[in-house]
């Protein structure tokens, strides 16, 4: 049995940051909005958040799911959630950016596959639907989801 | 040397779920905000969306980071992020509570460690200031931040 990740989630530790740059509420906005321009997103909504008495969080929705950031400038550290769905997203490019934006020395990444769906359990096919599916399921046609316009054509998943 | 996590990260793969849940919006919304508030968080802001023809996504931003959710109903899957920082608040109850709300039947929970510092760094040391510092690093007094109103005490994290 094969299987495919609806999504990927890259988890980044930005170590030995510019300590300004993390406490700054617009230049940590403008940069996370250009993350997600340059990883090829469509940015839905965004929140951020300027701390007192220093630190920032804020994540952009994007169509295919979403960024996020929550820096200690006081530790010259930023946690930085870069969560995709499909091939046309490529958040390694928004991470490249988010490193040379707040100047890190020192970092990490962890990648993680997000929802494993077996291809062989028919219950995860859209095409196999039946009286028990609720009514959205039953409408094959997936294309303006946000979650799939960027799927990676795989029969599996493939909607429009 | 020992370490210390600035945060910690849940990340939830909710399987088998109820299909209508994870295509409500309000109700999604709803439950997100009953996790944050039932582990204990503090909510600063949050942004919902549905997309077309289903799917969910949003995000809580919390004192203490973030909760993200995104909903694939047609696959009966959610990907939920709890990601709070501090001992006060506990993700597990959220978890708990949106596991109830999605009526999910499989699920697996990662856990992650965010923001690692070694505790034999100077520079990470808030206390340890000197010129080179930027000046909200000077404040020794670090109350009202979100990201530390909830810090366990150790005298590592400790500003109030």
């Amino acid at each position: 049995m094969t299987t495919q990740a609806l999504g990927h989630q890259l988890m980044v530790e930005f170590y030995d940051c510019d300590k300004q740059m993390l406490d700054d509420l617009a230049g940590i906005e403008k940069a996370m909005q250009d993350a997600a321009i340059v990883s090829g997103a469509t940015i839905v909504e965004k929140v951020f958040h300027r701390f007192s008495p220093f630190g920032v969080s804020g994540v952009v929705v994007i169509a295919e799911s979403h960024l996020a950031i929550h820096t200690w400038p006081e530790y010259g550290y930023a946690a930085v959630d870069l969560f995709t769905c499909g091939t046309e997203v490529d958040p390694m490019k928004g991470f490249e950016l988010l490193e040379e934006r707040l100047g890190s020395q020192n970092m990490s990444v962890v990648e993680m596959k997000r929802g494993l769906l077996p291809q062989a359990n028919g219950v995860h096919k859209p095409l196999a639907v039946d009286a028990e599916m609720p009514d959205f399921a039953k409408n094959g046609n997936g294309a303006g989801n946000g979650h799939f316009q960027h799927s990676n054509g795989n029969a599996h998943t493939k909607v429009a």
